[in-house]
């Protein structure tokens, strides 16, 4: 089995709760605890690019996240990163990496909330990864979508195809 | 997108904490609770065909599952089952059902534990259910193995593929 | 068994996570089924008076709440409140409400998190108003202080005695 | 404020889930990961007496519980306790210890199944543990009941006073 490559970039996957200012932010990522509790066997290699919600995603950010795929010396790739501006990076990483098989997810609720979808999207993630041709894909629902084809419903939080 | 028939047999994913008798007994599935923690988008028909602990099925519940397997109207199959047995049922069904992609899933930590793995495995279950091709397959720990390819490690709880 | 009066008032107890923002919010409390989960029999009556951050509570509010604690037809009560203006609060419930065992309580993590401290000072806090002599009293970190003789650490979130 | 003697002796409180063998065991207690949760800050001393479902507390187990609470150096008392056989226990620190207030509690639910009522009954318990004058007790759903005065209800699981 390949390795996979897993690149970390924020987003409520791994927001956490600043219990003395009482307010949401971003520390270590939760990804390794995950894997862990999914009792994954499956063969990554893990890297922290930004720790950071996707709203404030620059285009420096962007670039340094096709750089480090294109860079990379797995072809498949799995790719954390907050919901809002996920189809955008998507896109980025269809002009600028190819050949390789590149899925994005993210979730919802932050894992740390304790009852995220994050976990389910994890094992998603990993799985379409392991499995999909060459190409970007995004993640969510269970579900996955070439990146040109799908929009994220901001009212309902929801992933859905375009036509 | 095609429907995904979920069969439900029981086995760990399933585990509840019976709190009159302080012992672990099988209820309700968590099923439907978990897709909905997930977030899940993905169509599926879900029915339970037994709730049993997989070192308790007979043959006559094999023949059962193999049977509700031929004669769903779906060709995209999902079945929840106890980790013990789970390689015998895989192989019962490659000799009684054709053409379908059927994926066998479990958990090690039951659901309702709220640490469990199952989560992670159903995702990734679903995820495998949807892409691959026509076969028997089990999916467990984020991989997913051919059915006459694969054992469970009993001392490390782990499925492993054979060579 | 005398009745215990459960004020709710706010604050991180009852915070929650807006997924479609992606903030923290408000919207109804935890508080009924945080006690069905401690399997709690203390009969209680219930009532919401606001659900604010406790750093936004006004005077009005502050005049609200010692009202209700003055016209409650119960003389154990428990309020549910922000760390952060719990000991204002505290100072004028002592000002205004005589003969009653007042105890205010809170949380460091939203119980939506699951793994708040909520939790542990609900049962602290309700056990605290059902055996301590008329006053009011902070039970935080298991501890109980009476309001005069209490500060919190602003850097640390521990609650602890003054001298 | 004074320290206050926590003795461990199993119970549904500190039953967890085996994923080898499929079934409930005992392990490490989970008390001061509860506490830490709790964010305690009562000053306590832990000791583990046994490890066992209180079905199969002997007459020599029991013993030992009373032994150590009258040879303890503090006056104040925490037991973490199987519900089945707590009142026996009960009965038995009552003749056996003097002048010192000591106060049981368990739980219905395993706590490392992340549902459960142990942490609000550990909050309850270590609250009454500090105010209430010498006496043996029973914590349970968030009230307190002399030795001599409660009975377990075996068919809804709830502690009840006695008349």
């Amino acid at each position: 089995m390949d390795t996979i490559c897993i690149f970390i970039t924020g987003g409520t996957f791994d927001k956490t709760y600043d219990e003395i200012r009482g307010s949401l932010t971003f520390k270590d990522t939760h990804l390794p605890e995950m894997l862990k509790l999914g009792r994954s066997r499956v063969e990554v290699s893990i890297r922290t690019l930004m720790m950071i919600d996707s709203l404030e995603m620059t285009e420096a950010d962007r670039a340094l996240v096709v750089h480090s795929c294109a860079q990379c010396s797995h072809s498949r790739i799995v790719i954390t990163h907050g919901t809002d501006t996920m189809v955008e990076t998507a896109a980025a990483l269809a002009r600028g990496v190819i050949g390789k098989t590149i899925v994005l997810t993210g979730a919802m609720i932050p894992y740390a909330f304790g009852s995220s979808d994050g976990l389910f999207n994890l094992g998603s993630a990993l799985s379409f990864a392991q499995v999909l041709p060459a190409g970007v894909y995004i993640a969510m629902n269970g579900q996955h979508f070439s990146w040109d084809r799908v929009r994220k419903d901001r009212d309902t939080g929801v992933f859905e195809a375009t036509s």
